[in-house]
């Protein structure tokens, strides 16, 4: 079973992209399911009905999201009616769901996505949500992925080892730059601390590199606009044994 | 010119293993010149004279810090008497230099060390205070290194298309997990977001798994305390053409 | 029904001068119950078994803490044999209680200690976990007082209105600066932003002037100092109608 | 001669009351100079030409700002054409100034606006900056009067100790909310940590409590919207001994 996760896709031009990619990557690498992180896929951040529409055309079996997750009103329709999740420690009674399992080739697969605190959101422990969870899918589930959208390293270097034995894998998002840090941790579990983004290179983040420039600068408010040009597709390959159902291998895909 | 830069050395596992390791990669890639981060060097962050001692023994010919630089007193002696320099941006007056051109080869190089404010630092800002000095050496250096040392991305990514086409290579520093998306960006300006961590890699950053897991978790305070293990030293290598003594091409290292 | 609160006592000054002070009060203002905030009692912030004890000698019937609580291990011990507080929003499984209830005159009295998010600690949600054990206590008890000890104005409001009408009193630590927007809201609840500190007033928040001047300026570790001088107690009065069991009148105190 | 500083004024409602309310202070203090904060007079914050207008209308001499000051584009004008400053520490270039000289009954009044970097804007140092104008000034003027935007009281303290002596009067805005802590500081400037806003006060800052009280339980992004109601203004009566110009008193304005 070979797992493709997506990082990040930003903005129309990362949605067009990364259509085209997905189906390539598909192909070169044997994929069997497919999870993109959606968050930044609509303008000026969050997820619309056909940003949504267009990355499960790519090919994309779940969506995940972050902290621009409600960013745009569409949101809630998606998270009821699609295989769209957000982080499963939003408060309770936040709509939607935080984990979905999917059947493929024979194999249960959840997959989970979460959020950090640290210098992001004030919102339930990451960790103990998580593995609470796990401990209430683990026996009806062969495959447990988790999407961890966080700033810090510590913080996702902390919950990947916490995790450590018990999820298959566990890999970043929200930082928009991969990572070359991806491994098996001793558990068993694979752990790449972010996989990265799918948007414009020359760029700041997937912006335009004068307006994020300007803002550091002069500290002044001012609007984000989406930068242009050639694009780049971040993600990861993790491949599964199809006996252990453990995480045996990780390939960063630049594409 | 080849130009290794290290980062992070985390305690007395990462000093130990870097020594060995700074040598084999000087030999494999032929570097002249190598930059080491030495901001974790010291037990419970810092600097100190031994620590530096064997990190200049290793064959590094310069010394940066970062958020950690005054720890530990010995710090002042060693900025005042040896090639060890800190974040330029620290406030006037602050002991030190942050910039120190050395020649190697026939070649005046500078290295500049600045830090990030982005959930860092209250200091001066980093994108005026390197562009003033680049400007202020630009005519006596043949090459401009400049290590970035701050946790965001998206400042990273700003610095150095701000300084892109000034400085020859911008690296960064500080969360201590490699990324993979060195490149060369538009102006000439090699980039790459953090050049990684020296220490022990069973851990969350250098640091016992369990003990950042319990932070986390708990919000209790608690001693850090250095995991101990196998090591990995992690840091990049910036080829720069004699000629134009621009930045051609990027390797990460990982050993 | 009057209730004393003491703010943010600091140090071996504090809590030495607020021992005098409190009977002081406590006399002129015909007080029945005291609460005080004793996390910066000890040398070096947090709480010891001689400064609880000169606390509750000095009339104190509850402590509360804060992000602190946990500097000194003798808390442990205070917080299992003595009725000490910390916040109710720690972790499940934090040692110790975030809510005590006394009796008084034939009153039953519960004291609540919470904790903010905004720029300080990663914990559980104040506002759910408040208004529970509120839900849990309100049947046996008749006054429900809530220290909240939080950086923000826009927290401390904001958890003192949602808990208008069901909690007696909501006043606010941390800052250690007494405000002087005291009042009833709405649905009865008596509030205040903060109740100030009691400590040294020649000094930043209880520590010698020129080091936090110095930190803010140059940004280097230093390690806090306790200014010496005279002192200052700050808190407030909360008058409980006994009939109503509602805060009809909150007094600033500045001894 | 005696200066009245009014907080934060927030909204068309802040604005009207102020109107109504500053005129009758200036009556019963026999007031000489009116400073306001208008960075929230704005709908959304920030201020417009007809919020300034209305606010000068009330008898404001001077107008100072904070975080909210480039929220709205008229501010450009308003700097350049108005009284209106802007903190001073806002990067060299910005538009405006951070420092204005008015001259009332003979006497040279300087206001100087800051703001505070701790949890709030990466911009220059506040310490460095003030105290170089001051020095640059302080042979012309007679009164210098500092308006500190700012949300840590340990920055606020630490400010005004550092200008002790040197400013008139340090008093802070932004938090809005009052402080109760107004003293001479051993140096003889006037303090006090903040002195409030104007606007509805059965409110979180002026804002609904509903939508506070939801984002910080749900962590989900909703647009602010001003509460309506009776309205407070408040601010701070400093009274300045005309022979020495040192501050002798402060009163704190609740109306
Ligand atoms: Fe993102
Ligand atoms: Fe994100
Ligand atoms: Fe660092
Ligand atoms: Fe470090
Ligand atoms: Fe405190
Ligand atoms: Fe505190
Ligand atoms: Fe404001
Ligand atoms: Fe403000």
């Amino acid at each position: 079973m070979n797992i493709l996760a997506i990082g990040d896709i930003v903005g129309n031009f990362g949605v067009d992209y990364a259509s085209a990619k997905i189906k390539k990557v598909c192909g070169e690498h044997n994929i069997d399911f497919v999870i993109a992180n959606g968050e930044n896929s609509a303008v000026g951040n969050g997820i619309t009905r056909e940003t949504a529409q267009k990355i499960f055309n790519s090919g994309a079996d779940v969506i995940t999201l972050g902290n621009h997750a409600f960013s745009k009103k569409d949101v809630v329709n998606l998270l009821l009616n699609m295989s769209v999740i957000r982080p499963i420690n939003y408060p309770e009674r936040t709509v939607g769901e935080g984990c979905i399992i999917k059947e493929k080739k024979g194999k249960k697969i959840a997959v989970i996505n979460a959020i950090g605190r640290l210098n992001l959101l004030n919102v339930d422990c990451p960790f103990k949500t998580v593995m609470r969870k796990i401990r209430q899918i683990k026996d009806e589930c062969d495959i447990i992925i988790v999407d961890f959208h966080a700033e810090a390293t510590s913080e996702k270097s902390a919950l990947a080892n916490y995790l450590d034995s018990y999820a298959t894998v566990v890999y970043g998002t929200h930082t928009h730059v991969q990572t070359a840090d991806e491994r098996i941790l001793p558990g068993g579990t694979g752990f790449i601390t972010d996989i990265g983004m799918t948007g414009v290179t020359d760029s700041v983040l997937g912006v335009k590199k004068d307006i994020i420039i300007r803002r550091f600068m002069t500290q002044m408010p001012e609007r984000f606009s989406l930068a242009d040009g050639k694009c780049e597709m971040r993600g990861a390959v993790f491949k599964i044994d199809d006996k252990t159902n453990k995480c045996t291998e990780i390939v960063r895909i630049r594409e």
